[in-house]
This record gives C-alpha cells, structure tokens and sequence, in this order.
C-alpha cells in the first residue's frame, strides 16, 4: 500500500461556483482541494445565456483565483443562436448546458424538447463545443416516472441526439445508473460521461433522511454505484453549495459540495474499491482529453497526497461581516478521510 | 359527488402513541382524527416486552382517553416465551410486533433467525394472537439490498412464516410495493396488510429531500403507489410523531405523523382517485374483522364529514410550562385538503 501518491493537479468538468459571498468562498477552495482545472456551470441567478455574461462571470471568477483555468459554458435557452455559438466558441466558450425544466436547481428555465434546438446544435457540432446534459426527464406519475428511473427513462433522448449529430461532443452529466453507462459506452468516442464524488460513495439509503447527502441525480441502487466505480469516464464533481438552513429544513435544495477536498475524498474512495491506480487517469487526464483541451500554462502543478486519517471539516463559512454569515455543510462533514493532500504548489 | 359522508369512527390497526409529553399530545388527537380504536405499538423506550408492561401502558392511554379502545401489543425478542405469550392472551394482549431489528441480531441473513421464535409463534397460533411484521430486510450493499427493494426482498419470509404456520394470522404491516400486495393476496385468509396514509399518496420524489415525508419502508415508484390504491387491506396509519427539530436536521428521524386528521387525509386521499366508496370498508370494517376485534361498548360513534377546503395546521405543540415546548411538524402542513370533520360524538 503506498503512503504517498503524487498526481498532476485535477480537473473538474463540473461545478458549481455559484455568485457573492458563496463565490467568494467556494472559488478560493478549488485550488484547494488540489483541482487547477474546473468547466463551470451557467446556472447562476439569472443564467449565463450569452458571450458577454460567460465573460464577465469568468473575469470574476479569475480575478478571486489566478491559479485556476475556467472553462465557461453556457445555459441552454431560446435565446440562444447559432450565430451566438459561433460567437461562443470565437472567445473561448467551451459548452452548452441543457436543463430539463423544473429538475434541479435554478433550471426553471430548462428545455421542454430538444428540437427546438437543432439549429443550435448543428453550429455547435460545426464549430467543435460540448453539449452538457442533465440527463433527467421530469417525473410523471401516470407513465411511472420518478427520480429513481429519471436517468434512464432519458438515455432514449442521448441516443437520438447522438444519432441526429453524431460528430457532436455530448456528456452526460452526473451519471448515476447502470443503464447511463453501458448506453455511453456504446455510443462511441463523441458520448462521454461525468461521475461526481458522491455517486461513488453513496446510494438511495444515504439521502433517505439525509439532506446533506440529496442531490439530483439521486444517488440509486447499489448494482449502479458498483457500475459507476468502473472510471472509465471523468471527473465532474457536480459541487453544489447550499446555506445549511436551506438544507435542514422542510424541503431541502439539492446538492452536495465536496470542492474543498476534491483529491482527499477521491483517493479515500478510490482506495475503498481497490482502484487507486485508476485515480490519475480518472480526475486529470481523461477529461481534458475528451473535451481536448489544455490547461493555461504554469497553473497545472503537482499534488503530493499522504496517507493519513483525518476528519472533514464540519462546516465552511462564508459572508463577511457586514453581510449576514452563513455556513455550508461539506459531504460526509465530519467523517473520516485517509487522504490528505501534502504539498499542493 | 356527496357533499357530506357519514362514517362509522374509524379504526386504525398501526399507531405509534410514544411517552411523556408526546404521548399527552397525541393520545386525545386519536379521536380528533374520526378514530375509535387502535393497535398500539409497543416500541418505547424500554419496549413492552411483557404483559405487566402492556397493562400499565394501557392504563395511562385509557386515562388520558377514556373514550378510545386501546388493542395492546408485545415486543418480539428473546424475552418472550410461549408461556408470556399465553399470559398475554388471556390478559387481552391482541400481538406481537416484529421489528427488523430485532431479528437480525447475530445472523448473516437477517431474518432466517425467525427461527428462534419458532416456539413462539407456535404459542401464538394456538392461542390466537396475531403476528405483526415490519416487512423489510437489513440494507446490504454485497446483495444489491437497499431501502427501494428491502420490503420486497422480505416476501420470502413472510412466504415462508405463512406456510410453516398456516393459522397465524399475520400482518405485513405498512406495505408499500405492489409485489407486497400482490404476496399477501396470495397467501389466503390469515395474511393482511396494513396500508398508512402517506403511503396512499408519497411516491419516492415526496421524500427525496423532505424530511418530513420521509418514514421506513420509504414511499416507492408511482406503480406501487397505483397498487396500493385498490383497498382490499385496512387501515394502519404508522402515524409517528417526531419533534421538529429531529426531522429538520442532518439525520431525520423516520416517521409521518397524521394522528390529528386521520379521516380527513383519507377522505381527501380516496377521492383524489374516486374511492371515496371505498373508504368504510377500508378504515371502519376490514381491519376489525380481520382480527377479529369488536370496540368496547359506547367507543363507535358516527362521524360526519362535510366537503370543505381548509388547510393541515402548520405543526402541534407538545409539552407543558415546566417542560421544554417542541413542535410536530403534521403530513401535508399547511397543504389543503377537501374534507372536514363536521360532527364526532
């Protein structure tokens, strides 16, 4: 067993760094965690639907932290054009976010069907940009449709999207079944999928009752974690601070947030099922590799981890004094990692 | 569609009426709820393991509610022996209940330990005394078992209990999957099941990260919920009160509590699905003959239920001035139903 692992620093192709005081604390947390590359989500208040706004978002986001690369997506929406794409991928625009309507946080605004977006798509599949999905349909009782068979009552819409642009780059995001990843491994090398930290670790029992650990996608059955633990696929952690008050309560907002500890919790995890050696290839390499792009220069470095038993912090606060001070409540607050990252220049 | 309902008081064959300051709150709300007679659990702290204990236990619910028929039930565990089991009878003690838990104690494979209780429920068929079954098995990740399969991987043991003691009746308490359903209208006249409220309306989204909707078995897919809905079964409400704040917290406390409203939820509920024609047979009558019970002299009345809209109060208060006050939170608070009772006497 080793006791010290040195990896290139990682990449999260999925994040949330949302806007204020919780960017203000969460951004400064990535590098942190041992990440130097994140490909970050538009679903701000409201979202990121043009250039100009990715833009400024992304001025913010580098102004807090100059050591990270950002890559920046856009939001899915009617106002969205092909010429808008081209305008996109011209300075340096990455994606396009799909939201289904109405399933997770702040995607009020989501799509309804995909071919109203056919001509957004074609320019994307021309100009070479990633198309990201929330691969979720809304749940409909009548046809038996809930959030534990969403996913994979979806994967027909991947398959016809796949088929209709077949050059085009799609991810599908967050995996959580077993039927989303034999459908992208199917699907050949334009379909692609993100696993985040907590679909690793958990199933439907650990948000029964369990608010910090509720998320969407929900975490599944154990037989889908088991095919999730196969990183074949890439790192998107899917972080996704929430204030604690608006997590124990009545109806809990959904999300994990794991980016302060990125590398500890995978190593810890990874260990668990014996696939250390896949860690590298998981969360530094394969990502950049399908999304082909690379780091800005000087920013990816190297992480020492060591094994040691340590906790996770119970809590990280954010707000300043003159505004009022929250606290946001990390994945598996508390508990034991047997990671931890040692040196991290 | 009727404009008023008039119902024989109801009998609810699953309630959980707690200690102390709970047990003050909950008890007098049994007959506000349009309920007459009920099946007591006998989970407290220390449980009622013993006769001595049922008895006491009863004597403090009939002083706090003279008006109510209280049916008590025993603990199953080690303690209990075919002789306590006779004692019991003849004492009025109506069952025994069998909690998960208890079973499992040093068994690889959970509830194969029934065995042990062989001697036991032996007793109880002899005597008539009904067996009363929380259907699920332990979590076990090896096995693909979590909570959205562990009611139905149990039905091969309550399969296997039925035909070793074909006379006992049994009880699959709270069934919540259309594969329970459809085991226990298989196995003839000494199997029942007893159905709640909630699991008449939650499907698995209603819990996914709502704490106060989430309860063990946990509510699953819109096709168990559709099975549930044909009402062959009686009444168990598996009302369970927890204060707020061990609900609205990190790790909530399982368990809907809906004591307070039990006929209006059920009204509001079987019409939403036109069974409103249902619901005597349902709430009043199935569950009575099934065990066999009659109500002590005087306890049923009729209730009249008016149509009405109003709304579930936002919580109940518990404790007194000297005690420290907490809250329950009720299913559907603030939510509006469309039936009221109108007279209970």
């Amino acid at each position: 067993m080793p006791e010290t692992l040195a990896l290139p620093s990682a990449s999260d192709f999925h994040i949330h760094l949302r806007q204020d005081d919780l960017m203000n604390m969460v951004v400064p947390r990535i590098a942190e965690g041992g990440v130097s590359l994140c490909y970050v989500m538009p679903n701000l208040k409201p979202p990121i639907t043009s250039t100009e706004k990715a833009l400024i978002y992304k001025a913010q986001l580098e102004k807090l932290e100059p050591n990270v690369t950002f890559l920046m997506s856009l939001y899915l929406c009617t106002d969205l054009t092909p010429d808008e794409i081209r305008k996109a991928k011209t300075n340096g625009i990455i994606g396009v976010k799909s939201y289904p309507r109405g399933v997770t946080t702040n995607s009020d605004s989501g799509i309804e069907s995909y071919t109203v977006y056919y001509p957004v798509f074609k320019a994307m599949e021309e100009v070479g940009m990633i198309l990201n999905l929330h691969g979720e349909i809304p749940s409909d009782i009548e046809n038996d449709i809930c959030v534990m068979n969403a996913e994979e009552k979806f994967l027909i819409h991947l398959k016809k999207l796949h088929n209709d642009f077949p050059k085009l780059k799609i991810v599908l995001e967050h995996a959580t079944t077993k039927a989303a990843v034999e459908t992208v491994k199917s699907l050949g090398e334009t379909v692609g999928c993100t696993i985040t930290i907590h679909h690793l670790q958990l199933i439907v029992d650990d948000w029964a009752g369990q608010c910090h650990n509720f998320c969407k996608p929900v975490a599944k059955f154990p037989h889908d974690r088991k095919a999730l633990r196969h990183p074949r696929f890439f790192l998107g952690t899917d972080s996704a601070p929430h204030p604690a008050h608006l997590k124990e309560c009545a109806q809990a907002c959904a999300g994990v947030f794991t980016t302060p500890l990125t590398l500890p919790y995978l190593a810890t995890i990874f260990e668990s099922f014996n696939a250390l050696h896949m860690l590298k290839l998981f969360a530094c390499e394969n990502g950049k590799k399908f999304y082909d792009v690379k780091e800005e220069e000087g920013k990816c470095h190297e992480i020492k981890l060591i094994k040691e038993t340590w906790s996770v912090p119970n809590s990280y606060s954010f707000g300043d004094k003159e505004t009022k001070i929250g606290i946001v409540i990390p994945f598996w607050a508390g508990k034991t990692l047997t990671w931890k990252i040692d040196s991290n220049e």
